[in-house]
């Protein structure tokens, strides 16, 4: 069986293997091709904290995984991160633990950063140069990493954030690891001037207005996870030419179109599994304005775990 | 983090703590003093298994804890036991992992065991002595020995299995340990001499019938645990003077009161946790029958998996 820390996981990841991998389970999860049981969640109150537990099984893969990921959010005055967990794996064909990995929750943020920047590569503008982050958490990071790994030419990002000076500390990791960024203090003119725009904050009212949009922008909402979390306002959701999600039945129930959806005003959700596997042709033409909202689903993780087992399978070899 | 092996959690597991932890997880599941998510399900028909992930966790306690369980039917065919699986217990108060107990199914069977004695010591006759076995399986074995080690007179064992040498291989096996049995065959002769019944087979329809259970006798049935299976006639549990079970709703969905509950014609459930906290005067009368029908409780596995955490915990420091 094999036994990883977070340490021995991030040494050894293989990007390309993992956005290949990540890339088959969204066509896989559009097609069906996946058993999900629904997600377990268990909530801590008195220590502001909670659990999820996604597992599932890519139809033929040789192994299922379970994911356990826990945020406590009184950690960070304790000095600890607020985010933990592992990702347990299991043969498909005897049952039999294949793998622990006590990444931390690592893979969780990797596959995070995977999934934005391929819907962000799928459908923004192939030209498109000007990157807006909105966040200056590890999310930021991993968007930003991700996305620049994916694209055939280094991109320029803004970064903004509620926090100016995290802003800037985030830009400056950034530039840090080879990137061409800076934080921004004007969130509209950001908008105005962007032509992907990634938003990864906790919100729970709407930080951009519908009208800021230019034509031709693609945004990438990663933020939206939960009941009551929103980035956009719905007026922009209603009036984007194209609406992709992961899974519509998340995004609808506790992502980004949530509040679209309730509106009764939304139609024409897309899979991101469909715009990946070229069964709906994604951008319907330059001018167009694109949403991407992802809430983040279990194939990802099962995924990126696979990917992790095969390297190091093929290395134990 | 403690990170155990079958064999080390065997080696070092104290049955008293953990029969503390299993009775005080019962009274918490009935005072409703616990979290559970719904038990999540993943199929395998392509390889005859399953994987069930039952997670909780009782309140106040500083662990709480994930069960993945799997059974993989083929695996026999191949010199494979068919139950495998591990248990996680994760920080109540920061989210950290504590632990993993790499127990092989082996904490399941213990708990199922101490589950089944401490319902069948709680509602037979002080002074029952004969004990009847249905199953020859592991279960057999684990009910056996916890209810002979919660007893405070040897009893008198006997096993009846639909395969006669079974029975005859796991009386043998209960001698080896001790204990006073052997295997019967003429099973409605065995029924009506029984002051004690344990059914732990997978049957799907019933094995005993209702005429021929005796004033007075207390069964414990353990095996009916999903949708279909069936040990008892419906009409032995509608004649019953108690009903007992673990959970109604789980009990009512896929347990051995299933059936009574589509009769339209079952009431009067009580928990198994009204029993042991008193909450509930128990058996009504000498002669009365009564029933407990156990379908395994994720608060069992939280208690059992903080019965070895604690035992960890103390010897290290």
């Amino acid at each position: 069986m094999i036994d990883l820390s977070k340490t021995e996981i991030v040494a050894n990841f293989d990007f390309g293997t993992a956005v290949d991998a990540i890339k088959d389970s969204y066509i896989a999860a559009s097609n069906k091709a996946v058993t999900l049981p629904p997600v377990g969640h268990i909530e801590f109150p008195q220590s502001n904290g909670d659990c999820h537990i996604k597992a599932g099984h890519i139809h033929g893969q040789r192994a299922f995984v379970i994911k356990i990921a826990t945020g406590f959010y009184n950690n960070p005055k304790q000095g600890l991160p607020s985010s933990n967990g592992m990702m347990v794996a299991f043969s498909a064909m005897t049952g039999e633990p294949l793998a622990v990995l006590k990444d931390e929750g690592w893979l969780t943020d990797m596959r995070t950063g995977i999934g934005g920047a391929l819907a962000t590569r799928a459908l923004s503008r192939p030209d498109a140069q000007r990157v807006l982050i909105l966040g200056a958490g590890l999310q930021c990071l991993f968007q930003a990493e991700c996305l620049e790994n994916l694209s055939p030419e280094p991109l320029d990002y803004v970064i903004w954030g509620r926090s100016m000076q995290k802003a800037e500390v985030a830009a400056k990791q950034l530039v840090g690891l080879g990137l061409k960024a800076r934080s921004v203090e004007n969130l509209q003119d950001a908008v105005a001037n962007a032509e992907i725009i990634i938003t990864t904050t906790p919100s729970t009212k709407p930080l951009i207005a519908a009208d800021w949009v230019r034509p031709g922008t693609h945004i990438t909402a990663i933020g939206a996870d939960c009941i009551g979390k929103q980035e956009l306002e719905t007026g922009l959701v209603l009036k984007a030419d194209l609406a992709v999600c992961d899974l519509i039945g998340q995004s609808l129930d506790h992502g980004e179109f949530q509040h679209a959806q309730s509106s009764g005003k939304l139609s024409n959700l897309v899979e991101l599994g469909q715009i990946l596997s070229e069964t709906h042709p994604g951008r319907p033409a330059k001018n167009a304005i694109t949403i991407s909202d992802l809430t983040g689903i279990a194939p990802q993780d099962i995924a990126i775990t696979g990917a992790v087992l095969n390297e190091f399978t093929a290395k134990a070899e």
